[in-house]
């Protein structure tokens, strides 16, 4: 029988039964009802459909070793966060995205060593402990973490300006879990807004700004491994991130301090900022 | 409220609430919509959404000024031939997809000329008229035509073997709607294989092989343009075109002749491969 409205979407997914993956053959079948639901309900023109296959060509096109702009996409979609949600660990803390930036390997450092390599703006401090849905430390779990700088910018995107590794750094916690290093408060910022995504952006009347945050993976061994960001409270934009990262449980306290004692201890100059916070993991499940 | 499995689709959908171009926003919350299904039902886990985000960037990157992998994409899991059924023109000549190989300007003909630029193979006269539903002529169309050779290579794809524009031309029917050229009979072919979907074909035990076929968009005034292909009768793949493209109405008789006086007036020699057909197009709807 021809192929038709009615047959099409048979006909692709007989097309696939070969597959000897079971899981990659599941997949494509999903995406194949999907996606022709979708174009039946949208019933899209020929020329809309090349417009559609035109912006994903320069989507692909847009990305580079430091740039991934089908990230973008999907999380200005919802997708990646929705991914996250669905994958997410029960009862440890919640996940949010991964973000386009994490494109480098993160610089291994000590505790207490800062993030911040120009030194230009009020120090901050972010310690706290990695913890397991019971309450038990987790010694020496690592603690990948990367921001951007306070004018909201990541090293990646300034090559000239910042040092490469800049708002980056690998940690493992102590013996009791802890973890602690310096940097500055990050800034809210705009999704880059000069490729395809920011056009989008720009044709749907959205601002392509997140609030400000620190993003974070954390794996020890046993437990799942958990992405996800801390946001500073009273930053603008917590309430329309761009990608809809933010849960209200991440939202935490970057408390300003006077407290010289404290600083000293800290290895910073007072007045400073202290985010205290706890990462809690989740056990793996028995396979 | 947080985003979350459920609130997921409608905080996206509230993004694009400015949106000032109304069938936009139409197709960007309807894909939304399906797409948010898709990953619901799908339950993608992180590293598989990771490695589709890295096939799509991949099928971005492979395209070139002369290779559209995106297409090909769409092509093989049956959407491009989907949009094309869903605008499909009433009563006229069936339409079928329009393929990545549409990338360069067809060189002008004059009606009886070649668009074989080489001359190795069995000579082909094709002809017939352009008509409109109710059978009459329509004088002065245009018959934009292009095809792949003996071996099953266009153009565009062996720049250092086979001339500019070979297999390619644009012609203008005569006062009677008549349009008439040669060429050689196309092969069958593979799509090309060496890039992410051909992976995906790999990956799924899928033929790439398209059947023997001849491209057309053909375009009269006041009439609806009508892309299409005619395959040629006996190609092996005409039951698996890997792009779904195939309807029975489209299938053409080259057959053979040995006529030595139809040679002549066609000018060619015989023994010839001649296939005869017509064109059907639709008058455009009132708006």
């Amino acid at each position: 029988m021809d192929f038709n409205e009615h047959t099409a979407t048979e006909a692709v997914q007989n097309s696939f039964s070969e597959t000897p993956d079971v899981r990659l053959q599941e997949l494509l079948n999903t995406l194949t009802r999907h996606l022709h639901a979708f174009v039946r309900e949208a019933r899209p023109s020929v020329q809309e459909w090349e417009q559609a296959i035109e912006f994903l060509t320069a989507v692909g096109q847009t990305c580079t070793d430091t740039r991934q702009e089908f990230v973008l996409l999907s999380d200005v979609l919802g997708v990646s966060m929705l991914v996250e949600t669905l994958n997410e660990q029960e009862g440890g803390t919640e996940s949010t995205v991964l973000g386009p930036f994490h494109m480098v390997e993160s610089p291994p450092r000590a505790l207490g060593d800062t993030i911040d390599l120009v030194g230009e703006a009020e120090p901050c401090v972010v310690s706290g402990r990695v913890l397991s849905t019971d309450g038990t430390p987790l010694p020496h779990a690592e603690v990948d973490v990367w921001q951007c700088n306070e004018k909201g910018f990541y090293d990646v995107q300034q090559p000239g300006s910042q040092p490469s590794g800049n708002g980056r750094g690998l940690f493992r916690a102590d013996a009791e879990g802890r973890f602690r290093f310096r940097t500055i408060v990050p800034s809210h910022y705009p999704i880059p807004t000069d490729g395809p995504v920011g056009r989008l952006l720009k044709a749907t009347r959205r601002h392509p700004y997140r609030p400000a945050h620190i993003h974070f993976i954390v794996q020890a061994p046993g437990y799942m491994p958990l992405t996800t960001h801390i946001f500073v409270a009273g930053s603008p934009y917590l309430d329309s991130d761009a990608v809809f990262a933010v849960k209200q449980g991440l939202i935490v306290d970057f408390a300003e301090s006077d407290d010289e004692e404290a600083a000293a201890r800290n290895g910073v100059q007072a007045p400073f900022r202290h985010a205290e916070f706890d990462l809690v993991l989740s056990a793996e499940r028995a396979a």
